[in-house]
């Protein structure tokens, strides 16, 4: 464990200065508040090693794809998220000398510290320049849950001699991706405005291509008197200025605020997102930097009281959930159907676009039990909306009548990643998203999302692995060829046991609502089957066929093996390797990788994760037992099932050892890839890892079933779960599990396999 | 067919002006020495649409590599033939307005043509210009295939009324590759001079990287008396011209030569490429522009007289096979063991690197038959020179202990490809090269070679394979997971039955070498072994006994299979493509293309090529008429394989109906990409398909075997066979099989199955 941040129950902590930790540490304090975020950069700049990140959701630019050799079907642009105006930029000279971290003489003191209870980001460091004047630095600043529209800053300086000051606030829209395929420019700037007379800046930014326009309008005070008026003001091609000359004071603190709108042509109409911003920044500056600090701390703990999770006993296990849970509520809100999670949210620009299965299979249940259902729904419509362009990808690679395939990486509904052995073949991502549809329902109970939107996008993937899937006569069953499973260390693989178990289960559960649709409301059923030239009933008996007759590779003692040929490799397990050779995607070429044994992720245990009810435990036993010992855990997403099976299966010692690698992944930065951004999908896992698998909630039959099983070391685990208009608190202690209902009607639970019913407080 | 060009058994001739046909007549008509070369671009200079290309043998660039995706072992740069100075750069005014194609008001006429016997290609165009005067330009020129530095060519001009006219003669180094990954600047210009007084330009380049340094010299001598000395000379940072103002007189052309030297760094000291360039020019001038041509024309005769092919009674067929042998010829002269044969020769710079399989597999008969040993030898001798660093690259993928694995793609023995499926997995091509030492010795009794320099090449490969296999406990075989075969429309697949087949084979081969070598020259084997850390009979039994428990996928029917899981595809044939899909890499995304069940070229049916004596007729029969109809022949490398087997079938409509896909790919253009350049390998698999193929010509035990097989509609067949010091005619015609000896001892030969001894004529 890397001993740079403290461990503490509710703040993230760095207090020494290291240049080498900019990069990461710019990722791991991120804040933001569902619409946009941004990097832990420094207000003031700093021109060593780091990644200026500001990032709004749903604003992407379609990078030309780059590809060494083309093949036909491959997406032409690969949207990216995108680097927007750096509202937080400040200029500070001191006696002429630019205040940088990078270039000050000495750092004498430094501490930044992300406070998670309040979603507040702050830092003080006492410089010495190299001109010899000491001062001290103080900022902080949040993205606002109260008020998405909002950010807002505070910063203080001091210096131990009279000084003489120059502050510059401003915007600045002059930023590049880092990962720009071909340096195109992604931003026209369109207009700046710096007045004096209001302290406002403007500035109004374009996308190329894309055509989104940001607004974006800082407010600026200074705290000392009136008089703290700008001397003068700089507009530049994509940035608005206003500066202040002072005179410090030894002793006495220059406080200044920044109060910050951002209007986007997702909300707004374009012309309007200039006047828009001003707005939104007079009226929060009226409110106050105080007011508007509580209003943001206020919605966190109200997000806080359904999420919060409490571990006795370990408080670097604590401070690990927590921070998970902070970054999950940080990058995704539910208001939006425009928005989703991208796997880097708003902490940096790898992956560029915004989902991937990631969302549907490891983060939709956080959403489900910590907000209110309208939140999971939002992640659902998404790609309800995007069902016509999933179409035309389906169509683009040979499929037809309504086959829809979704992308693999998607920001707009296109495909948008070009692997051929990921784009084209990675298909299982369709069976996650059918199995959200289910899984929303089961969660909810409601099933008139399944019937109104679930069902056309269900149609389009029951159609695709009907076109998918061929008749093999030598095996007399239907196979599915060339696909790359969940564990991408295999690729053009034939029967993939989780795809064609998933690619059967989507065609069964399709044809099973369709002939509930039908019956539970006969008119509004005929009115889709119309408009999706939806054959019924052939169709129905096509996709049962396929389902029944699937080929799924197995062994006689019930190991279902992951695909064909897999008993051709050499049977080695990840304890074999030499510690030098991992991480093996590090230090092996790709084909040593695809014909080596070694599991990046879960696979058939994917599977078995998703349909546990349908193996026995002895199944779930043997399978474990086959797969996880050749299991690398090389994806973030692959410890989390572990946990879940592991604690299942009562191997409590295995799933501890899997939830370490996964609740501080990144505060601990075991893959020292921090410095990119951080793992946010693979945080809902760790959600997982604590809630179904020590805590091993379910939901059957429409019951909330739990079952703790406390790991060794932790006196306590406490979490919420809401469910059906309940709340519930559910402890588990070494003595047992208990849930109480905090709020809502009475419900009945099954506690370690006892029935019970949960009446109110 | 395309009609645009004449038929005629000697010449190629374009007679119609149409700028949509300059990129794939300047492919077409282009010309070489072995040495270097060039498109047929126009002298003049042209405004179009073009691919101006002048290529040195040898002369490379490490392109960046471009990858959406980094894998671990991809090479970091690609080799990339280097478009060189412009030998014959010209600009012509008449009137003050620049004579060019592209913008005269009118082409009267164009004829362009390419003397295949002579190796000179001519042009003779009518113009008129856009101010109204009409002239008529004629060009020649040739690379010298007597003296490879030296090139030349002759222009003349005639004006329909007096006119002033500047002609500006130079050399241009300003010249890019068109398939640049990341625009580089290729070359860095050192030195430019244009003297007046000898009326030589000379100019020296530099490769970027590489550091190849190429100097040109051009001398130019205008006809019209000793007064045509140069008005003034301009030397640009690329360039260096002389220009000559003239007054024309109607009825009286103006006539000038140009002859170049080029010297490079590959054959003299760097800083002595300019002088030796000087004197190559100076010298070739005083042989004077007849005499030179002369020369050249001799030495063609010289190589027709070994590798002219004739057909009667089929015009087009006997054009078409002479196109393939003279380019084969200008391609590769087999004086210089840094060179090889490129997929485009010297006609085009798509595919970068010079080597592929293709040179092994395809183009060593030809060399064998149609030259002297020694040229043949130097392909061999390339693969032994890059042998460290096959070496190498096996390490990056893993392997050791003196394993090597060749590159797929190369130019100076480093791998420069970087599709994974490819680099990586495309492993068969080491048996090719092991092949080629084995095919070397069979075709000239010399075991010398084979232990000398065959031997190591042989060890490495050996011992890749036999690392490269696993046992697999299920089969209780060999078996070779994750390769691509000659079937490039499969990836990553389980088992090729031709890897499988080709490594079995390079193991016991390299078994019975290695053996032979020892009891023949036990001192060197053994300076060898030791130099090679050769464990001997313990890597020998190895080998054997990898070889002989190699898992060899089959049906019962005596069918191969092509790789595991090949019965699991649909069952189609390639007639039940609709004609509009086809070709089908160009209409169907990959993954479709990967699991149908279509065959690029032959993979099963290589194998039975390279070891037809291992299989029964039956066996062939079976194999052929299974595979053949799935086969799509998308690869240039398909038909000609085909034309042997199915000419040893007596299946003679299909062989023709194969024949002609190949004799006349880039003539008739029938892939429509001529316009990138010819196939230049692919050439020689249509020398396989006559030679082999109709000629039925093998060496078997050292005795040559012929059994013509006339195609309907051909009145003869003769070739030329060189074999161990002898020169043989063979005759096709519908009565039989006659081979006489032009030159050498007594040969024992078989003709149509009959033993005979052929004595001296």
């Amino acid at each position: 464990m890397d001993p740079y941040l403290k461990v503490d129950p509710w703040l993230v902590v760095e207090s020494a200065w290291n240049p080498a930790d900019v990069r990461r540490s710019e990722s791991i304090f991120s804040i933001g508040n569902g619409r946009f975020g941004q990097r832990a950069n420094f207000e003031e700049g700093y021109s060593g090693d780091h990644l200026l990140g500001s990032y709004i959701g749903g604003v992407y630019y379609p990078d030309k794809t780059r590809v060494g050799w083309w093949k036909n079907g491959y997406p032409e642009y690969f949207a990216k998220v995108l680097n927007a105006t750096n509202w937080m930029a400040t200029r500070i000279h001191v006696n002429g000398e630019r205040v940088d971290l990078n270039t000050a003489k000495k750092v004498v003191s430094f501490q930044r510290t992300l406070d998670m209870k309040a979603g507040v980001l702050s830092r003080e460091v006492q410089l010495i320049l190299r001109n010899g004047i000491e001062l001290t630095l103080q900022a902080e600043r949040f993205c606002s849950m109260h008020n998405q529209d909002v950010a807002a800053g505070r910063m203080s300086l001091a210096t131990n001699v009279p000084a003489q000051v120059k502050i510059e606030l401003g915007l600045d829209g002059d930023v590049q991706n880092e990962d720009s395929n071909w340096n195109e420019a992604f931003w026209t700037h369109v207009s700046q405005v710096a007045d004096d007379e209001t302290q406002r800046c403007s500035i109004v930014n374009r996308t190329n291509k894309t055509d989104f326009t940001v607004a974006a309008t800082a407010q600026f005070g200074l705290k000392n008197g009136p008089g703290c008026k700008p001397n003068h003001n700089q507009i530049g091609d994509a940035s608005a200025w206003l500066a202040y000359d002072l005179d410090t004071i030894p002793g006495q603190a220059i406080e200044w605020t920044r109060i910050v709108g951002i209007a986007t042509s997702l909300h707004h109409e374009a012309n309007h997102c200039l006047e828009a911003s001003q707005q939104m920044a007079r009226n929060a500056f009226e409110r106050g930097y105080e007011r508007l600090r509580a209003d943001h701390v206020g919605r966190w703990d109200e997000i806080w009281a359904k999420s919060d999770i409490t571990i006795g006993g370990d408080v670097a296990a604590q401070q690990g959930i927590r921070f998970n849970v902070f970054h999950l509520n940080q990058t995704y809100q539910g208001d939006d159907p425009r928005l989703n999670i991208g796997p880097k949210g708003f902490t940096g620009e790898k992956y560029g676009g915004a989902s991937y299965w990631d969302t549907e299979a490891y983060c939709l249940p956080f959403y489900l039990a910590s907000h209110d259902p309208a939140v999971a729904r939002q992640l659902l419509r998404y790609r309800y909306n995007h069902l016509e362009k999933a179409i035309e990808n389906a169509e683009k690679l040979g499929f037809g009548c309504g086959a829809a395939l979704y992308p693999m990486v998607t920001m707009n509904g296109e495909e948008c990643h070009n692997e051929w052995e990921i784009t084209f073949e990675e298909i299982h991502r369709n069976g996650a998203i059918a199995y959200a549809i289910m899984n929303y329902e089961r969660y909810t109970g409601e099933v008139e999302y399944t019937h109104e939107f679930g069902f056309p996008v269900l149609l389009g993937i029951a159609r695709f692995w009907a076109q998918r899937v061929n008749w093999s006569e030598e095996k007399q069953k239907f196979v599915i060829l060339g696909v790359t499973g969940p564990n991408e260390y295999e690729n053009n693989v034939n029967n993939n046991w989780y795809t064609n178990t998933i690619a059967a289960w989507c065609m069964k559960y399709t044809a099973d609502v369709a002939e509930r649709y039908q019956s539970a409301a006969p008119e509004a059923f005929a009115d889709c089957a119309e408009q999706y030239n939806f054959a019924q009933s052939a169709e129905v008996r096509d996709w049962r066929s396929k389902a029944d007759l699937m080929y799924l590779p197995a062994q006689e003692n019930g190991v279902r093996l992951q695909q064909d040929g897999f008993m051709d490799k050499e049977q080695l397990s990840a304890s074999d390797l030499p510690e030098e050779q991992r991480p093996i995607n590090q230090h092996w070429s790709w084909d040593r990788i695809l014909r080596s044994i070694f599991i990046k992720q879960a696979d058939v245990l994917q599977g078995f994760y998703f349909f546990e009810d349908e193996f026995s435990e002895d199944e779930h036993r043997i399978n474990f037992d086959f797969y996880e010992p050749k299991t690398v855990h090389e994806s973030s997403l692959s410890p989390c099932i572990h946990v879940v099976l592991a604690s299942r299966l009562n191997k409590q010692d295995k799933a501890y050892e899997m939830y370490l690698r996964t609740s501080r992944l990144d505060l601990d930065d075991y893959n020292r890839e921090a410095y990119q951004g951080l793992h946010i999908t693979s945080m809902a896992g760790t959600w997982l890892s604590v809630v179904e698998g020590f805590g091993g909630f379910r939901v059957r039959n429409g019951i909330p079933h739990f079952d703790g099983k406390l790991p060794r070391g932790w006196s306590e685990l406490n979490f919420r779960i809401g469910f059906r208009d309940r709340q519930m608190k559910v402890s588990i202690e070494a003595s047992g599990t208990s849930v109480s209902l905090l709020q809502g009607e009475p419900l009945d639970v099954v506690v370690s396999g006892e029935p019970r019913t949960l009446e109110p407080a």
